[in-house]
């Protein structure tokens, strides 16, 4: 019997390996592992790989990255992706790495899929989610959560089993990274009281390390979602990977938050996402300037609940679907060009235009020679009600 | 017959005092101004003073400073109240500018309300609908919007009546103050693509000239109005005061938006509000530890309904009651005390804490022995639908 | 100059022509009437062609109705078109209205737009929204509201101009009719606390006079839209004239309602729409069975706003088109067949199948064998917040 | 050890008793029993009282009618309490139910709260999150879905534990009844492609069978809860009491719906609520009248929420109390009396009245002499965006 693991070479996942071929509930002799690229460093990836190895298993590698950009962030930016009021980032990687791994259980001819959530996060959700809707025939195993594992517990049962761990009792925070953001979570960091040291940080300054001056970016968008960079056409990835990089620098884009898991627990969160902090910011802003104030005040509506779906992964909800179309029928009027000035951990759209623009300077200016007095009626019934 | 007008000594008001009262049309013989503080600098109120001596007329003055931040602004404060994304700031002092403008009506037994709003803004609304509320057997009069007047031809006019105005041709943007908020458009900031000159800030540095080193403020919450600020009690007048100088020096609090105005004009308009952006932050966060995640949900479309009254000036609908019992209701949770580190134009909270708070380390902590297997069912059925 | 005038035959549009022609501040010397036939009786239109060889104008009759069907109302019972309770009629005929009204202009080198609607009601709004929004150079007029002439004065007037009118002192009430709907205001019926008298109905029996023997219906809907009644495909405009004839003679459809008209105001209406109430009812049920939850919950949101679209005569407005988008995407699984019951003054649906049913005998049966225990995990979490 | 069980008589509480006294894994030698009087049939606590006599355990009868309608259904009615289109009638009762269970285990010393839902359905959301709210301490035993029993294994049980029981295998649906609705479910219902027959119904008469002759009756509210029929002051339970008898007898009250459960489920359900639908229907006619129509749109958002929380049995999560808090706050205007005609199944308002109506006969009045042209600024602006 074959399953089928995602595995990122971490603690969770690499002693799934030995419980899944040794422990006698599960007895599956053959476990094949899955990496998927969603934008990681090539240092996770390589882990994964070097991991996979040393435990001795099938290793596959996907590379996901152009279609993660495509199938879910570009709706992401047209949906302004946020989650209790900030950037979505883990979430919308877990839908594509578990639609990867039942394609490899598929090719592999394998009858389980795995994940090594606990039984506390949000993750064990996503994953199942999928896989469930996908492959409805598989076993899914969940060995963290069914073997009820604290982090304690994991690293001697990885001795115990010969894996060896990073992860040491000095160092216990957990990361997770893709292509649009990092997240950091744990140790000290769970209790909503401490401020979070600069060295969780590695994609963003800090303000007061960022540069002395400011750098001024170009976002240009086709129906909400960005095509060039400083007026140069480049993909959507690009597009990414050099804000992270640039608004980075600049100490754009960190989130200290605490958020509410689908369980209901209250979980204190960090992340780092430069460049869904300048884009988000350059979308918002556009839509301002092309979308009617009616297209604005229902859209927000539409986005809390496709935020809470994305957040809860749930991709496949047919609400999904309906969302992504009434959202992507607003956003044929976002096109232009929005600039922002990167500076000391700030990002100030400083000017937007676009052909669709629905500002008329003639109408609202002081100078207008319009006749005003139009407004009388509208403002004699203005909250009238009788 | 004696009318009272809302009085600023601005342009748009000084030549309504003439027009008052030697137009045939209206044939106001006495004329009342007022000025009311609503935290707006001394030399705003001074100016009114001087300028109605000038004209001769009765002049009164209104201190409605606490008022204005008891009655609106701990509303506002409890309700996040942003509108379109950004916070909400001459709004909300238009309403008790309107009251007691009628309350002046009152005692001088005038049957008149006047204001030198234009026909193109959203202030006519905000003053019109507490005119007709309160005092509904006045005459409202709108002389600028009514002789469909341009800023150049008030200028004009002004010239004409002997009436001194200190706008002139070459510094044409109007501003508009009080204690939470200060406002500044027109000119060449009417164009979205006009990056904001540094000049129109008085508020705020921007982030390149605040001070090297961070500053942390700590601010309490008692049912979600802050009444402490740094471990020391003081009124919500006192804190928004100091708010405001500490975090407009450290470049805090700008805001440059193109907002949809009531007629359905989209309108650039630029913001400075140091203390309501450090309040929101710290209270959203707050909020985001002590509620639960369905009240956190429904609040936020509950707080959209609310700014949108409070944008509209709508505070007498019923519905403005009816909301702020519901915010009321939630807030009797927001308690405790939120530390925030200001830099660079950022304000970023670093801690939070609360004897409400509804985190619970045990629970979602990596090191928590708690049996995690409980979750399965609630992953099994998660966006399940048969 | 000419003026095309959307033409009725009534008491308001009738008048309109001599003042068209005759008022100096109006002056056109051509005045061509437009009829559209949206489905309301044979005698409606005939009046209208009558009246206007009656007053010797160029009279254009538009038929309108399967355009009506399929523009209009197939996306209305899709979006379950309901204001504040009760299915929208009236309004949704006034676009297309206005719509054949700015063709026949163009048709005949008209410059000037006109209606007979009132200052009180929604029509001017509805009309004039369109009107402007497809030939933004015509002058708009309204006669009617712009001499805020009263029904009484509207009688007076006619007769000065020596034209007849139908509608005497004894009978005051106005009806308007369409395919869809018909709807009877007016003078007693003004008044909340009046029963409306029997005699107002003429598409309902009432109850009581309803056939002793129920009858049975049987809708089929394709992605949302009815296609078959009783198993038999027919187009919309039949199903509707069939379920009209039919459920109105066993007295289903009648309404009675105090509503909030656009400017503000609460008028008392009555309409009668026995099609209506048997399509909502059937589509409703079957949307119960084959939309997930939340696809239930979230277009209920979208069904209120746009409805509050379809009232105001919005249709043009960007975000009508976002909503049907949405709309249209969750109507694809909204197939299958539902069963009523028409049976004094009642509509019950008895029965409903389709092939995209969500629902599944074998899971939430009694009789089932499943394992029910895989519940626990998600009853302890419900309404957890920790 | 002592263990309280919700109990009402019927099978699946019944074989509840001897599995927590026999079952080793229970093993709890003392089982109190409870039955709550909700307003259910006399005969049905009989039933209860006989079998807990009959089975050998101590017995508790808690009245709680008075309190049931007062905390309760007072609230229901407010917030128009309706689950996807139809008015809530379980799922309000299982909250007190729960709460008086509760209060028996603390009088009693028990340590373990028990009832006897299976794993498909709603009500162990219900009871649990009140048991688990209430007394957190306590063991939370739901034997009937711990050992996934289906009916038929049920009533062998039964038979094997010599406890005799009512449901046979010809009689399968399953009835819940509380004052306010009695709810049919199960057997050849479970089908919703099967016509109810008419012998499921107890508590309302067909159409066809309902007299012949309609009768009226006259609600009167005040802050949006009845205090009198007929002009005679009366407790709610009265009321309630004697429009079940009235409307009942007129065929009045009846849904048969297929409705998402709380877990993912659909499932058909049959209820009678023929109070129910009487008292919404006027509050919900004397809303349109009183409320303005911002409140009516926003409420009506409120609503879906609260019904959702009372729906899952969430009234003790902090949005509930908040939802009655806006809610209270907009029924301050709630006043008034309704008339309908209750005549074949229908409920018709045909009149309303109230001090604090909306409703201005002099403004909307086709016959009023108000001046109409104030309207064309509010038209000219209608919908527009530039």
């Amino acid at each position: 019997m074959k399953a089928v693991l995602a595995f990122s070479g971490g603690l969770d996942t690499s002693i799934c390996v030995p419980l899944l071929r040794d422990d006698e509930e599960y007895g599956y002799d053959e476990v094949v592992t899955v990496a998927v690229d969603v934008g990681q460093s090539g240092e996770e990836l390589e882990k994964a790989r070097n991991k996979a190895a040393d435990i001795g298993v099938e290793h596959h590698e996907v590379d996901a990255v152009e279609e993660f950009a495509e199938r879910f962030l570009a709706p992401l930016v047209r949906a302004n992706g946020s989650y209790e009021g900030y950037v979505l980032g883990t979430a919308v990687s877990r839908p594509i790495i578990a639609e990867k791994v039942v394609q490899v259980a598929r090719e592999t001819g394998a009858s389980a899929l795995v994940h090594g959530c606990t039984g506390r996060g949000n993750d064990q959700f996503r994953f199942e989610n999928v896989f469930r809707g996908l492959m409805p025939d598989a076993e899914v195993i969940a060995p963290i959560r069914e073997y009820s594992l604290t982090r304690e517990e994991e690293i001697e049962m990885a001795e115990h089993y010969g894996v060896h761990v990073d992860a040491t009792r000095e160092e216990p925070w957990s990361i997770d990274e893709n292509l649009w953001s990092r997240s950091i979570e744990g140790g000290l960091l769970e209790d909503p009281g401490n401020e979070p040291p600069e060295s969780i940080f590695e994609w963003t300054a800090s303000p007061g390390d960022a540069p002395e001056e400011p750098e001024t970016v170009e976002i240009t968008f086709e129906e909400g979602v960005p095509v060039a960079l400083n007026g140069d056409e480049r993909s959507l990835v690009d597009i990414i990977r050099e804000l992270n990089y640039v608004a980075g620098e600049h100490g754009v884009g960190r989130t200290d938050i605490v958020e509410d898991r689908i369980l209901g627990f209250k979980a204190r969160e960090n992340y780092e996402h430069p460049a869904a902090t300048v884009l988000l910011e350059a979308h918002c802003d556009l839509e301002r300037l092309t979308l009617t104030r009616r297209q604005l005040k229902h859209k927000s509506t539409a986005e809390a609940e496709w935020a809470e779906l994305a957040y809860q992964g749930l991709v496949h909800e047919p609400l999904y679907e309906d969302l992504n179309a009434l959202i992507g029928s607003t956003q044929k009027a976002v096109n232009g060009t929005v600039t922002l000035k990167l500076h000391r951990g700030t990002a100030t759209v400083t000017s937007r235009e676009s052909p669709d623009s629905l500002h008329r300077d003639d109408l609202a200016s002081f100078e207008s020679d319009e006749d005003q007095s139009g407004a009388e009626g509208a403002v004699r019934f203005h909250g009238f009600q009788g």
